[in-house]
């Protein structure tokens, strides 16, 4: 059977990805919905060669534009109802969310409301709210699957596993581009040399976020989510190979891992093919090729956003969301030229301090907690 | 519910180490027969403790000397009959069967037919015999439970995973006690110093199969008949430090792998509570100390046993079993001392030259085919 699908973020380094994969399995999957923030340009391309029923544009003057520009019989709607009407179309079966940022959080919710399955690549969807979309999960007896290749390593662990025999989870990370650099060199790094992911071929967002660990520190995060792990019990090391993808270890202290060459394609199609797998056009890893694997400890001092991740959710409540909402513009800035990049995890730091975690119960209050997050930063550093 | 386990072989260093955990989890487990072949010393000690129903000695007058010392109400059996009367007890749930070489054979296959799971340490019994071991196991709708480390980590890496998706199993090898000496260095080794594995405690035999690497060359067969995939699709890698205790690649080209410290404990307990988990006293691994895993391609020159068993079960009949039986009266003339250490691969490899495969159906065939292969030895060593 065709599983049908809504993508949002269509023309982002997933959103691209994923459909590179649909089309290699056209007997397989099909697109009803593509959501993208205002790259109209390559949706066009999009909307000819996979022709679905529904597309949405969150700028609202581009949306405009992609309307008088196609002819065809699609609805085309806007903003973030256009997003949410994406993710909730009755014909979809399977909602890949890969958007970027905490705007991800609504469409994420209303997709489960709907009870879509949910495949997430919008990891600040549960750092934001995490208990509150796991509830949602709960309630409507959705699944989410990870589209991460951290959290679907260990989500391809688990199979056959149980959840409850979880003693800890080992979270990889490559280190990034700066693994080797002194804190002096990283102190002075431009947005530039901090793109240049060793070994990942990604957004700018999470390829920053994975310059600073600050990455690892949001998959921390949502691992504690997906996994009802707490966050005593995840740890992460440092594996520049990128080759094992992340590890769980059980009750009778076996370790499960799961390795592969890195390529996001491979997640991804798990994601789309689950829960079955599928032969698709990834390479193969070949192990007379792997000469070592090496694994050390994140060096905190250098990368201090992994430890304020941690301390954030150990801080619980509204903490993550204020984490994550000023990760988001400070890394937005940096990639403005407009501070360095120690900065990001001083004025997280600083508004961490400022901010009184409370326990939260609607995603109205999370949007509040934002909007002060920004205000606050852009008078921090007007 | 309390699982009732017949031990073959319990006076062994697997043996041993199942009555160990079963002593850690006695509302778990509980022995109702132990079979040894001829450590009645032991095997009384083991009496006493776990109280079994039935006992049987291979050796007939050690049998009669143990039944003259124990006054219980234990029967106590002999001989090839014994074994398989433990291995088919009516009250056992599984059947560990831990005893070395070919003799594993019959009281495997009547455990099966008995319909009772298998967790089988033997891996004789699946070199010789695999085809028929396999059918009978269809026919009785049982399942072995792999007790090996290398074949439990696929085991464990497959569940929840289907087995037509496996595209290729990864065997780790440590190497062994010769990893990196010459050939030069090899050829004059003494069985003490093959017996000295820098990973595993095992037992004799299994120590030097280690050093030539025939034990890999026999995984490789193992694992050929336990996970119905051909020999071609298995391989070999040299991983010295023994934490990633095999790997298997599925048609995804995703890698699952199981690691831990090595000890047979886990396996073992893996075996005796499977489809569950339970906390053992295995150590943990702790990945804060582990600091490369590293891999290379094993050497067929030094090694030349790897090579004869993957030859052995591409030719296929009977091939494997003259292989197997001829390793293991070589291996014991290499522990004699009358030996050197490249001669076990020397006769191998004359005697599967000489021995023409045929294909086999009965257990009867390939007893004589042992006979023949011990003649042939003594005959060509005297």
């Amino acid at each position: 059977m065709t599983k049908k699908l809504s993508i949002l973020g269509s023309t982002g380094s997933i959103g691209k990805q994923t459909l590179e994969i649909i089309e290699e399995h056209p007997e397989k999957f099909k697109v009803v919905g593509l959501a993208v923030m205002q790259n109209i340009d390559e949706l066009e391309m999009q909307i000819q060669k996979f022709q679905p029923k529904l597309v949405a544009v969150f700028d609202e003057e581009k949306a405009q534009i992609l309307a008088s520009r196609i002819s065809a019989n699609i609805k085309i709607c806007s903003g973030i109802e256009g997003l949410i009407e994406v993710a909730t179309h009755d014909k979809a079966d399977l909602v890949l969310n890969a958007v970027v940022g905490s705007i991800g959080l609504l469409p994420t919710l209303e997709a489960i409301r709907s009870k879509k399955t949910v495949a997430l690549a919008n990891k600040e969807t549960l750092v934001a709210a995490g208990e509150l979309v796991m509830k949602e999960c709960l309630k409507n007896n959705v699944k989410i699957l990870p589209v991460d290749s951290e959290h679907s390593a260990i989500f391809q662990c688990l199979n056959g596993e149980k959840i409850t025999d979880i003693s800890k989870i080992i979270l990889t990370a490559s280190g990034g581009p700066f693994r080797e650099w002194s804190y002096e060199e990283i102190q002075s790094a431009t947005f530039k040399e901090a793109l240049k992911h060793p070994n990942w071929d990604m957004g700018k967002k999470i390829s920053i976020d994975s310059a600073t660990l600050m990455n690892k520190g949001l998959e921390v995060i949502e691992a504690k989510w997906l996994f009802h792990v707490d966050v005593d019990k995840i740890e992460v090391t440092i594996h520049p190979q990128s080759i094992i993808h992340s590890m769980v270890e059980l009750k009778d202290f076996s370790i499960l891992a799961q390795l592969g060459i890195p390529d996001m394609k491979l997640p991804i199609q798990y994601a789309l093919s689950y829960p079955e797998r599928i032969k698709g056009e990834v390479r193969r890893l070949d192990f007379k090729k792997v000469n070592q694997l090496t694994f050390t400890e994140p060096d905190v001092k250098r990368f201090p956003c992994l430890a304020l991740a941690y301390k954030a959710i150990e801080i619980g409540g509204t903490m993550p969301c204020v984490l994550n909402a000023a990760n988001e513009i400070l890394v937005d800035y940096y990639l403005k030229n407009r501070i360095g990049f120690y900065d990001i995890a001083e004025y997280i730091t600083r508004i961490m301090e400022v901010h009184q975690s409370f326990p939260y119960s609607t995603t109205e209050e999370l949007q509040m907690l934002e909007q002060w997050v920004r205000s606050w930063i852009v008078n921090e550093l007007r």
